[in-house]
This record gives C-alpha cells, sequence and structure tokens, in this order.
C-alpha cells in the first residue's frame, strides 16, 4: 500500500529543538550543579525533542518484538537451525524469554509478531502478520517481492499506529531470526556501499570459518542485486527479511506520530537506516540503547548519529538492549517532573 | 571502639566463586546464545559470589546518603558555599534531590544521615550522627581525631549492620558535603602516593584557576600531614571527611555480611578504597556504578579493579550513579530466575 506509505511518511516532522531547549532550562534550576547529571539530562532534552513536550511526559513503554525467517540460512550462515526461529517465538508467547523478564522488568508491554516464519505459529501471546513462510534465499534472487516488502511495513506500521492509538508513546524495537543478521550485513553493505566484511558479526555464534563464508555469502549476494537495488525499497525487498521490513514500519509510523523510537541492537539498527532512507527525518526521532557486539552496529550507529547509552557486550537482540535502556529514560523524564528547585528547596546557588 | 572494627573486619570472608560458576551454568542452559547477555551475565555471578549463593537472591535495595561539612571549604576549593551541605540534607529529607526521584524510580529505600554538618539539622527524615560540627581545616591541621574517625566509621557500621539485620541485601553508597572532593582527592594522593593534579577534579564546576589552587591546597596538605599518615586511620582523620568514615563504616559492615557494596562516584570510591586499605577483602565485595568525570575517580576504580557498568557523565554524587546501576543488577538476578532453559522450552541448541 504505497499510499498509506506515502502518507505516513509526509507526516513525519523535525524533532522540536525548542522543547529540548526548554527542558534543559528546567533542569537548570534543579538542585544540582548544572549539567551535573550528564547525559541522563541530555536525553530528557531528546526526549522532549522527539515528543514535542516540554518537559516530556511521562512513559507508556511498550517493545515490539518481530520474528521470522530467512531463506538464507540454507546457505549454512548461522549457528543454529532454522526451527529455533518458531521455537523462540512459542517461548516469547510462554513468557520464558530473556525479552519477556527484561520488559517485565521495565514495566513495558511486551508485542509478539509473526511477519513470517516457516512455520504457522498458532498460540495465544503472538500477534500474525505473515508475508510468507519466510524470505527466499537471497543467493538464488531477490528475498522477497517489493509487494511482500510493502505489506511488511504496512503491518509495521498499522501495528504501531494501534499501538499509539491505546496511548504507547515510547517504542522499543526487537526481532528474532535465524539468519538475520546475515540479512542485516547484506542490507547494511548495500546501503552504506561497503564490503561486507566491515558489517559482518558473529551473530549468534559461528566460528571463523563460518564467518569467512557468511562474508563471501553476503559480498556474492551484493553483487547479484546491485542492478536491481536502486531504491531502499528494492534494496530491502532483495536482501532484507519481513521482520526487518515491519520494523521499518514500526519506525516511521511511530515518527509519524512524534513517539521515540528506542533502538535495540545491530538488526533493528539497520531496520531504522532502512527508514531513514525511506524519509530522513526518521533519523531525528531515533534513540540509541546499547553498542552490541556485531561489528556492524557501530557502523550503522554511526551512520545514523545516534550514541548509545550504554555498552555491556550484548549480542543477543530480541528487544534486550532497548528493554535494559528503558530506566534511564524513565528516570530522565522523573528528574524533571520530581526534582526540586534551588527557589522551592531553598538551596543557595553559586 | 576500635574493638567493634576488628571485629567486623574478622568476619570479611572472600567472595564465594563456586557460587558465580554455579550462577553461570545456570545461564548457560537458558534459551539464549552462551554469553549472550554478555557483562548482564557477569553481574549475575558477581552477585552470587559475594552473596554466597547461586543463584543470587533477589534484591532488597538500599541507599545510603552520608552528608557532612569539610573545614578546607575555608580555603576557597568549592563552587558552593558550606551553607549548602545542610540546604541539601534537608532537600533529601523533603523528597526533593535527585537522589529521592532516583531511589523511588528503582525501589530503593533511601537513608539519609548527618555525619556532622555545620549546622544541627533538626527534620524528620534524616538521621543524626554528627561527629562534630564539620571537620577541621586539614590546611593547618587534622581534619579529625582519630577517635573522630573511629566513632563516624563505628557509626556507619552500626548503621548499615541494622539495615541488614532489617533485611537489606544490597547497599549502595552515596554523600553529600560542599568540598568533599577535595577531602578524597587528598585521600587519594596521600594513600596511592599520587600527585593531586593526577586525582583532582572540578567538584561540583569550579574554573581552571580555582582547580589549580585546589590542587596545590592538596598537595601542600598531604605533604604536611605526611609524617603523621602511618596507617589508613591517621590518613583518614588527616585529611578525610565524617562522611567518608560513616562510609568506611558501611563498607566493611556490608563486607562482613556478604551485601554487595555499590559504589557511586568518586567520593563513595574513595571510601571503599580506605576500607580496602583497613580489610583487603573488601575489595572482593565491591560493585561499580558508573565512571564519573572527576579525574581521581578512574584511578580509584583501577585500584579497586571495579569496572562501571555505564559512563554517563554525570558528577552530581549523592548516590545518583548507583541509583541508575540497580535495574540492571535486578535485571540479572531476574534473568538467572525468570527465563526458561532450552529443555523447558523445547527449543534447539546448537
Amino acid at each position: 500500500m504505497p499510499t498509506t506509505l506515502a502518507h505516513v511518511i509526509s507526516r513525519v516532522r523535525p524533532a522540536d529543538e525548542a522543547a529540548a531547549h526548554k527542558t534543559q532550562a528546567l533542569l537548570d534550576h534543579k538542585t544540582k550543579p548544572p549539567g551535573s547529571l550528564g547525559q541522563l539530562e541530555l536525553l530528557a532534552c531528546r526526549l522532549a525533542a522527539i515528543m514535542g513536550e516540554a518537559p516530556p511526559p511521562r512513559l507508556a513503554k511498550t517493545i515490539v518484538v518481530m520474528g521470522a525467517d530467512h531463506g538464507i540460512v540454507e546457505e549454512g550462515v548461522s549457528a543454529y537451525p532454522a526451527e529455533v526461529t518458531v521455537q523462540m517465538l512459542a517461548n516469547f508467547a510462554a513468557g520464558g524469554a530473556a525479552i519477556n523478564v527484561l520488559a517485565r522488568q521495565v514495566d513495558a508491554t511486551l508485542h509478539v509478531v509473526d511477519m513470517g516464519a516457516r512455520v504457522a505459529i498458532q498460540v495465544d501471546g503472538i500477534l500474525r502478520r505473515p508475508v510468507a513462510a519466510g524470505t527466499q534465499n537471497f543467493l538464488r534472487g531477490p528475498a522477497m517481492s517489493l509487494e511482500q516488502a510493502e505489506q511488511a511495513i504496512n503491518s509495521g506500521m498499522t501495528l504501531a499506529l494501534s499501538l499509539i492509538d491505546d496511548g504507547v508513546n515510547l517504542v522499543g524495537l526487537g526481532e528474532m531470526g535465524i539468519g538475520n543478521t546475515t540479512s542485516a550485513s547484506a542490507l547494511c553493505a548495500a546501503l552504506l556501499n561497503l564490503p561486507a566484511a566491515q558489517v559482518t558479526g558473529r551473530g549468534t555464534g559461528i566460528d571463523e570459518a563460518k564467518l569467512a563464508h557468511k562474508i563471501s555469502v553476503i559480498d556474492q549476494a551484493v553483487a547479484l542485486h546491485k542492478p536491481t537495488m536502486t531504491s531502499p525499497l528494492h534494496t530491502l525487498a532483495a536482501v532484507g527479511g519481513f521482520e526487518i521490513a515491519g520494523l521499518v514500519g514500526v519506525c516511521l509510523a511511530a515518527a509519524s506520530r512524534r513517539v521515540p523510537i528506542l533502538l535495540d541492537g545491530f538488526i533493528t539498527s539497520t531496520a531504522a537506516l532502512v527508514a531513514v532512507r525511506l524519509c530522513p527525518l526518521i533519523q531525528q526521532h531515533l534513540m540509541a540503547s546499547h553498542r552490541s557486539v556485531e561489528i556492524g552496529h557501530t557502523v550503522v550507529l554511526n551512520e545514523l548519529q545516534c550514541k548509545p547509552i550504554f555498552d555491556l557486550d550484548l549480542r543477543l537482540g530480541e528487544g534486550s538492549g532497548a528493554a535494559l535502556a528503558m530506566p534511564f529514560l524513565d528516570a530522565a523524564v522523573a528528574i524533571v517532573h520530581e526534582m526540586a528547585t534551588f527557589a522551592s528547596a531553598g538551596v543557595s546557588e553559586r
């Protein structure tokens, strides 16, 4: 539905820097040396700018985890068998995965979406939006058609808009899909015009030999599709994944409604990169949570000009890093709302 | 009360590395690639080792903020007037300071202790344990007597033991005291045998000229007291502060009961350094929260072999960084307790 996509993109506005300045002014009257809360103050200002409100409102947080399978797994690029995607989606539904635990810890709702696993999952707790039973092997042809890419984006947009209508005002991105670091690396290599070696890591934990093979597969695939990758959408269709496309839609819709987008690791950040290529203003609506071990993540974060809040050598995905960053955002908002001023507390200034 | 101090020190045991290994083994069966939660897994193991329990138990968190005044402020080393110590203690009691907001955010109780402000504070919400109305100016003589240092340590020990008896099993350290970065820098310079310039920063925000003066004051003071600083206790008495001495006591008592000690910034870490010099095993019971802007903090963290969880350019103190780190510790514990295993969730391994 290209009309909807164009409509959503047309509604994305720049961040509101006046709201950021107003928030900093509020912080400068609080009972602390000016700037002494460092980047926590910057986070409060950034939230204000994205949300267009000073002080930024309290956060109603959600994490959207999209899962899908990847035909490229046929090429032996992953440490885990493809059936793990479906098994992990079931684990999410049952509440036993890391992201379930972390989302509960930080008081975020969790929405798990099947964007196209190889096997249909019929369990409660999973939203079913499958585009197809996994993508095609992109070493032999495009991962998906342009129509499928648009369908996945549209599903992501529709879901995000509905969550926002229900009151969500902060969206963390998460993903699950055996093989999806290969798709993300291929997208980055193509979009940033870089050799695969600069944006390809060990994913769930492959060895040196398999990493060399993965890099070679990606370089071959990018070369194969180069003639047809004439737009971000074409690139996404050529070497992307359904969950990545869905997350592109989440980014576009969230930004169109001034809802901050909290990135997780390499794959979600790559989805954001695609969204930025479709609509450059999206960049102003992104916040990075952490820097993951995947080497491509640093490359993408630099491209997106996003500074991560922390670096704990995570490499799980699922939205785990986004969840772990949420308490910092809650704290940043709380500081502006709850701290006394020098005047109200009767504390002397310098 | 040197007897009590010796008794508490005699009860400090090494961390339990078997509990750490057992916790890592539990984590390795969880539904995630081994090690993919990075340092979050290490935090869980560290908590287990300190607490001597695998998995580590859920955390009942408290933050102890100790405040006192410093005679050295007479020398013009701070950006704020000395009366701010008392004003901020009142602000803590009223709930309007950053640490109040942050402790509420992370579900930690907060205990504010007057260890020796210049003016007696009689408001609810502050524990009164004043040793004296501020320390003496240590450029003219010792900051306090040996007996006063021991009294402050004893107050800290008694308070911490009572909190632990009431169920607390994690203690975050916090402090407030205009002039206390000068005392902490002097302690570090003396204990680590370093020139003041290597461990002295801008505190609440002094300019270049005042920083040069502060460094000169510290170098002079350390030279003056060098002959009498023959033990950690003597050094603490010569150039320390009552809140720093109190926090030394908190460290000793917490470690003696296997309660992890979560450091905040430069001053609390310097208190921990004094505790480690009194009892080297304390080092195994420390956890760093963040790396602050104060240059001395990095020096002390290296000496303590403590790796900070995050670095957000904080320079407030009060325990603010310790509070912000607590959600990571809660998350680390929750992961071990709540995540499904590959077997329980029916997920394929590699």
